[in-house]
């Protein structure tokens, strides 16, 4: 585990020389922990892996609450606590020194606040974005990051399974709502990787509407789509059910999507264009005439986050390789009627063989 | 409802006015929420309310795939869509055209990417900060808004009054945090305000802390700490209890918290500096010699947010007035022996008057 993490900074360091930075601060919660193995949300308080490449020195700024927590799960041992009254640049200074002349930054991360705050303190620098070589790292997963992706994915299928038992008559979609995360938790879960998705009925034509006292009615497609959190690590899956008995319309609907979700699927090799995932899975909803029903891309990458790189979408240029750990999820939204979407998570091994982690029957079933 | 969205954007633009700024985008998904209505998280996608002053236009940026949501519930009317595939600021440079000088932002949400990508577009303007303004617009909540925090603490004082009935012997963190949040959903709130605390124990002394496999033991403390969203608005609260019957420096500890809290409490008035807020707690913990094991500030604002302005720590300077709305939530935090917060939230009336939000019992209570 300890090894990891200094393998993950070493890199990160090769490359910080490379582009001639001499000190990165590293700002992302999900990138210090990606760095560190420690794992919060500092909310606005100011939290960083700080690397002095002069003086060759690494450290973790934490907000003074964190202390116990960051001296026990951090791989960077040198930390240094912010305390609410104080300004944390001013700190970082002191921590220093002077004369930094490139500091490298996440550029999707760091704000402008936050830049006014360097420029005060450590004036005459310039900045060198370390936010895609930091996303580029993270995308590509080892097989034990895999891991730790499939166990969160066994986890949200058990409870998917378990909960979908409870659909009753009268149930409202924060009643499944509430069931779904209880399982979450009582499954050993850390919590949800992102807002449950329950939807029902017209309602699950809104790719990213929320559950509420709506009631799940017979006839409903009911979209379900959730996630969980182990040991960081996120899962991420989508099916959609009928409540009761399928129309043909639904049911065309419905095949529509599981041949686009395969079609996606059976696309994915190491050294193709992303974006022609999205395009094989795309197409499939275009010739069934569904096309402007679908108006989002195809899937994402999963780990530490539930959204990161690699983003799948039709423009997406760079080539498919081993480590990527992505989802498939296209949809046929039609306002009035409902929606549907499903959702694999697949992954690129080491040798190249794509595997297909989610495991969750993909045929339409017919629930309560 | 729609005349307080136009309230809070016609404040705003008078603002903006005053600052020269000829246009505004408002990225914060709070802050989007707080002018419009429309409350979504984007993750990585653009969002923004853009206010463009020259041609007295607002518009509503927002992720092809939320159209249908937004449309519903936006004040904001002109909703531009962005799909995956295409960049955001080709779109907001085309539909807002040439010869931008002033660029309004909140300098602590916009990234240096999307400083670069705004470069891009719109060569050779200046920003000015809008964030703080908008910030302390938002501080001043009026009795509407105290209402629906309100709501938000009605519901999870009565998850924790309900939740806490089920603790028994051999139970974990997890498992009781999976009950709390059970009864969130089953309540009718949105979800949790943040992560749901609950630590036993030695755990209890770790502010920020997460719940684990831990059983729940005789003679532990059990520290509560969480909240749900209801209509946007947030509440948060703590209580800490003792499993079974305290020793007395566990008394001694829990009623220092207490009083610490109520001085809090009793200092806050229209017309203070903030900071003494923050003191008069403090010293409290400070006189019973525990100074050395509570290192964070006492409170901070809640409503959309969960962490808001003002922040209550003793540099502070800034005077308190009509409309404030904040956590009051001095701890001891012993390592190896556990800790204590109790944490009320207090708001300050249109006239004046000081109201405690919280109505949970404060007195030690022994469960289990």
């Amino acid at each position: 585990m300890q090894d990891q993490y200094q393998n993950r900074i070493n890199t990160l360091i090769k490359h910080l020389k490379e582009k001639q930075v001499e000190l990165a601060i590293v700002t992302s919660p999900k990138n210090v922990f990606y760095y560190t193995g420690f794992n919060t949300e500092p909310y606005e308080r100011f939290m960083a892996l700080v690397i002095d490449l002069k003086k060759q020195n690494q450290y973790l700024f934490v907000p003074s609450l964190d202390q116990g927590v960051a001296e026990k799960h951090s791989y960077v041992k040198r930390i240094v606590t912010v305390s609410d009254e104080l300004n944390p640049y001013q700190i970082l200074k002191d921590t220093i020194g002077e004369g930094v002349k490139v500091i490298g930054l996440e550029t999707k991360n760091v704000s402008l606040f936050q830049q006014e705050q360097l420029n005060h303190y450590f004036s005459d620098f310039s900045y060198q974005n370390i936010g895609d070589f930091i996303s580029g790292q993270r995308m590509r997963k080892t097989p034990e990051e895999c891991s730790k992706v499939q166990c969160a994915i066994q986890i949200i299928e058990k409870v998917l399974g378990e909960g979908i038992k409870s659909v009753k008559d009268g149930m409202t979609e924060l009643d499944l709502t509430a069931e779904f995360e209880y399982l979450m938790r009582k499954f050993g879960a850390e919590g949800p990787s992102f807002s449950t998705t329950v939807l029902s009925g017209d309602k699950s034509s809104l790719p990213h509407g929320s559950p509420d006292r709506k009631i799940i009615n017979k006839g409903d497609f009911l979209l379900i789509d959730m996630g969980v959190i182990i040991d960081g690590y996120c899962s991420d899956i989508t099916r959609t059910f009928v409540v009761g008995e399928e129309t043909a319309k639904q049911r065309e609907i419905y095949e529509t999507v599981l041949q686009s979700t395969r079609a996606g699927v059976n696309t994915v090799k190491s050294g193709i264009r992303i974006g022609d995932i999205d395009i094989a899975a795309r197409n499939v909803i275009k010739e069934a005439g569904y096309g402007q029903y679908f108006n989002n891309r195809i899937g994402h990458g999963l780990g530490i986050d539930v959204h990161e790189e690699p983003s799948i979408h039709e423009n997406n240029n760079m080539m498919t390789e081993s480590g990527l750990l992505f989802t498939i999820e296209p949809g046929i939204y039609i306002p009035g009627l409902g929606g549907v979407r499903i959702e694999e998570n697949v992954y690129i091994s080491e040798e190249g063989n794509v595997e297909v982690l989610t495991t969750f029957p993909t045929e339409l079933i017919r629930i309560g």
